[in-house]
Formats: C-alpha cells, structure tokens, sequence
C-alpha cells in the first residue's frame, strides 16, 4: 500500500485532543473519518505529535496508507472536502517512502505558545492565546527560560502521566519576541527539541509567566529544574496558547 | 452628565452589525445593555464606524453619556465584566468634552482587510479573513488601486443602500502588504479616508481581487470608477475579512 504524510493544521477547541477516544470528538478521528470516505477499510493513522485537549496545530503531521495510487494534491483536497466544517485543514500531502513514520521518523518538534499581557478581554484572539492581566518583564522571562535549554532531567516540568521511560531530554531553543497589540503585548515563545515530554511546554510556560510577572526570581527557574520534583513547578498553563508549528525529519517529505 | 469615549474591540461574527435592530443582536445593543448595568437609565450610545453584520472591529469608538462620575479605567473593567462572555471588549475609556461625538468629531476612518490565497480551508482564521482559492498577483492589485487613491465620484463602489448625501469621498490611502504563510499568502489591505460609503472596503477589495486573479487588468479599475454606475463594480466581497482599526479625532481622546 502506498504511504502518504499529511501536514495538518487545526483548532484544538473542539476536540479532546489529537488521540482518537471512545465517546469524545478527536483530531485523529475527523481525519480517519475523511480517509474512510475515500477507501472504507483505511487503515489508522499515526501522528508526530499527541496534543492535548484545546492544543493548536499549524505543522502537525501524519502518515497513512491508502490502497489506491493518490495524487499527493487530489488526496490533500478530496480529504479537506470531507473534513468540512471541522476545524481541521490538509496543508499538503506527499508520497513517501514505505518506513516513512509520522511520529518515529521525526527527529523534531517545533512550537508556539501565544501569551497576551493586557487588561481587555480576548476577542479575534479568544482561545487562541493565553491572556494575563498583569505587566510582564520579558527579559525576566528570557533569563529564567535560558536555564532550561539544553540536555535535562526535566521531571519538574512533566505531567505525572506522562509515559515517556526517561525524563532527560534536550530542549534546543526557547526563543521569547515581544509584540506591541492594541493596549497590550504579545509574548511569542517558540520552543524546539527531538522530543518532549507530556506537558512539558505548558509547564514551563506557566512557570515563566511567573518570573515574567515578578513572583518567581529568573534563578528560582534554576532551583526548580534541579529539584527534580514535580510539586517545584509553577502553575501549568492553559492549552489555548500552544502550536504544533513544525516537525522536522531528515528528509523533509514535504519539500 | 459626563460624557466618555470608549474604544471597543469586537468580533462581528455572532452580530447582525454594530446598529442597534430590532429582534437582531446587535454590538451597540451589547454596550447599552453593560452601560445600562451600571446605570439603569443610562442613554444609548453613538458609534463613529456602524459597521455590518460580520465586519470586526479593532478600533471602533463610541461615545456615552453617563450620570457618575466614573472613573475611566474602573468604567472599562467594569463595561468588560457584565460584557462577558459576548467578543466585545472595552480596550480603553476616557473621559471627554460635552462637545465630543465619536461619529461627528470624527476625521478619519481606518481599515484593514485580510484577504488569504490558499488551497486549504482556514481554521484559526477562519472567520476573521476571505480565503480565495487562486494565486493573487500583487502589483496588480497594487496598480489598480493605484487609480481609486484621492477625491473621486466613487458611486461605483457604493451600495444601492447608501445613505450618504454624496458619493463623492476622498481616499487618502490603499496599501496593500503581502505575507507569506504557510501553503499560501495573505495579503492584508490597509484604507484610509475622513469617511467611506456603504459598502465601499468590500466593493473595492472584491473588485481588487478580480485585478489579482488576472480577470480584470489594473486599468479596467478605472473606468468601473469612470462609469459612475454600481453595475460596474466588481462582486463584494465578504465581510470576514474587514476591520474597523482606528478613528481619529482632532485631538485623540485616548491619548
């Protein structure tokens, strides 16, 4: 059978995740649910990156096998006919070779998580970023986050139901830009690594705002990494801010 | 009674328009109704942009008439909380001159259209911008809004609906930027003028679009404004897309 990636862009709103689930709407299921009007005993799909509840994606991928020989771009909009009205948007498909795996295959993941410092209310933005009242000092946040890059036991910032065997792993880049919005700002946070953890952007974003709004010090990030302990995290923040934006393989299938 | 201008942001998509209808939810109606917690018998409101069913609004401005003496920023949080959960938001309120009236003091109206070229249905933006499916050329548009820029009879690109004594109006600016995202472009159409006519943003941008698909050349944008005739004008675009970004005033009052 022919292999296929998708790249896939949603809105996490309405969905209790990419992971299909009995009895609740899912990522993985719309899409599975789009294949099979096209080949009824397509098979399930595999996916780089399990987002949680409420998590977007701009980057998401995954692969499939289809019986028939597909036109990559046909596939892409035969699948986005049968996806309508849900959020959910084949960016491109692309042939790929037969051991081709979405999720071991990948050796990177890239995302955003979208913080909004401002006293109004969310609008255009409702559920797409994260806001908070307060002021926040990004060069704090700068300081703080640079103790977190690089080769890690991040058990601090894990869900405890995270499945991962080892909680060491290498966070490539966190990269924080300030963006002036109508009466506030915008902190973009793009992080990258081969792998994360379960909730380890959200904890880390949660425990940076912290330090951004003064209550933690830059080095009290420091002290909660080496804590090695779960309770030493800040609060986990909502899932309304975060991207999937990218992941990388050594070959790009979509190029 | 003191008097205070109000910057709103707003999402158009749940409202019939910023104009208070009957039976019709209604932005205006969403104002009065949080005004009218706080005063029972406070006024109604006047607004500088009556913007249409689904048009959004970055930077709208109204202004009220309210018995107390209010303090302005205790005003918008206050405004905001019994504003909750509809997508209208109070960016700021101050306190102005008797002599101000958001539609009649005002000197310059701001908009910005968000136009997507993109195979792909939209899901975060969906809503918030007009996806077309072809490549756009931008000189093209570029050139044929080139023609529309200054003092014209712009009866062309005016509804039948219009109110407006003349159809004469002055536009002081089209930009029009592109921006690469992914698997497509957007391209975000800035306009500037003392006043627009009914329907003027979505006749012009729908009539641009005609240029960039390569339907119309940049010149035939001149003689549909030369025609003077609305059965000239290319098709309208929707409203997804336009924002109300800013008012000016002589003075701003929310400096």
């Amino acid at each position: 059978m022919p292999r296929y990636a998708l790249k896939i862009e949603y809105h996490g709103g309405p969905f209790a995740g990419w992971q299909r689930q009995s009895g609740q709407p899912s990522v993985q299921e719309a899409v599975e649910t789009a294949l099979r009007k096209l080949e009824a005993d397509a098979p399930g799909i595999a996916a780089a990156g399990r987002t949680d509840a409420g998590v977007h994606a701009t980057g998401q991928v995954a692969h499939c096998d289809l019986a028939k020989d597909w036109d990559p771009f046909r596939l892409s909009e035969a699948l986005n006919w049968h996806l309508k009205p849900a959020p959910v948007s084949i960016l491109k498909a692309a042939r790929v070779p037969d051991d081709f795996h979405a999720r071991f295959s990948a050796v990177e993941r890239r995302y955003l998580f979208r913080l909004i410092s401002r006293r109004a209310p969310l609008t255009h933005d409702a559920g797409l970023a994260w806001r908070v009242l307060g002021a926040l000092d990004g060069d704090a946040m700068r300081a703080g986050a640079a103790h977190l890059v690089g080769r890690h036991d991040f058990t601090t910032f894990r869900s405890t139901m995270c499945q991962a065997q080892s909680p060491v792993k290498t966070l490539d880049e966190i990269t924080i830009t300030e963006h002036e919005i109508a009466h506030g700002t915008e902190y973009r946070f793009v992080l990258r690594a081969r792998s994360f953890l379960h909730n380890q952007v959200r904890s880390i974003v949660g425990t940076l705002e912290r330090v951004g709004a003064g209550a933690w010090t830059p080095g009290d990030v420091r002290s909660a990494l080496d804590a090695k302990d779960r309770a030493a995290c800040g609060p986990v923040c909502p899932p309304d801010g975060l991207y999937l934006t990218g992941v990388g393989y050594p070959e790009d299938p979509f190029a």
